[in-house]
């Protein structure tokens, strides 16, 4: 619909930019593009800068793989976490997740993904390798695979179980059920399945 | 949700100037900010310098007052355009949707916005007195009003017209009515009446 018929060659420059992006499209990007131009001057360079300077400038935590500032995240630096215990996810945004529902006080291990190979994504393009060097040092007492219930998310947390199996490490899982909420009679066969098979002592939640 | 848990300031800063965009919360911020870490860093650059730059040399047309980069627009240039049939319209993004018809042939004036109170957006703040200086000129024949047809733009209608009453020049308007593929049953009854009292005749709309 909105085909060459932008007025001017900077106005086409931003919205193909903006269009790149996961989820905007041409008519998006020209609306965001307008908003800018009324913006001021000083606050759109601070919006460009703010990206530009952290792509530059953004290092990966040499322990977690996590997004930071320093060479060493400020979760893995923290002195209260607990080293015993680690959890494995498959981006900085489950991370996040995590750490908002303050029911975990471990470390994670970003994946950088999980293993699917419709994407051509195996197992050497992500941090398994440095998971593996991480339990063989020896402090770590539980791996938590909370990667996302799907066949790929299944795949590689079969893959790092094997890799992991012989070193002794104790190997957990996200538990998967009900949601919190949720009616009986509008969850899924195999979540209800499963609920049921990983049913829970009553006297166990009451401090939940 | 996402509150104060990013792990990196550089992230956080990214994060919360895409979040200022109109339409993208912190959670979608943060998908296009991911998204960009994994770009390289030469197109990062490009997308932040075609913002800054966009914003920093863009012009407006002196004439029409759409976004160019040139003192006069690529419109009011093209010495194969009517230059005695100027449209009204809010601003560039109807420009575009109007010449993307192909149907349309004159020079544009956009105003900028529509005279909304609530808005704090008085005749004042639109570009309304050039577009009268335009008319005394004398070379404009034909002054097509096509503003959005909600309370705002009958608003802003009525005011350009006492404005340019009595300046000789021909005021029109664009249709309202039953939009094409619409079906009598489903519309509206203010836009349905509409299109009773401004009925066409049948043959003239056989070459349309």
């Amino acid at each position: 619909m909105l085909n060459e018929r932008l007025p001017s060659r900077l106005l086409e420059n931003a919205v193909e930019e903006f269009a790149k992006l996961p989820g905007i499209g041409r008519k998006s990007a020209l609306r965001l593009v307008l908003y800018l131009l009324r913006c001021e001057e000083s606050e759109v360079e601070d919006f460009g800068n703010a990206i530009i300077q952290l792509r530059k400038e953004v290092m990966h935590c040499k322990i977690c793989h996590n997004i930071s500032d320093t060479d060493t995240c400020s979760i893995c630096t923290n002195p209260s976490r607990d080293e015993s215990i680690v959890c494995v996810v498959e981006n900085i945004r489950d991370v996040m997740s995590i750490e908002n529902t303050n029911q975990f006080r471990g470390l994670y291990h970003v994946l950088g993904g999980i293993i699917s190979p419709m994407d051509g994504i195996g197992p050497g393009n992500l941090e398994i390798e440095s998971l593996v060097r991480r339990v063989a040092e020896g402090n770590i007492g539980e791996i938590i695979l909370a990667l996302s219930t799907t066949m790929e998310g299944d795949t590689t947390n079969f893959y790092i179980y094997k890799k992991l199996k012989d070193s002794g490490v104790k190997i957990t899982t996200i538990a998967r059920g009900v949601s919190v909420g949720g009616e009986i009679e509008y969850t899924d066969e195999i979540t209800l399945g499963r609920s049921i098979l990983n049913r829970l002592n009553f006297s166990d939640t009451f401090n939940q």
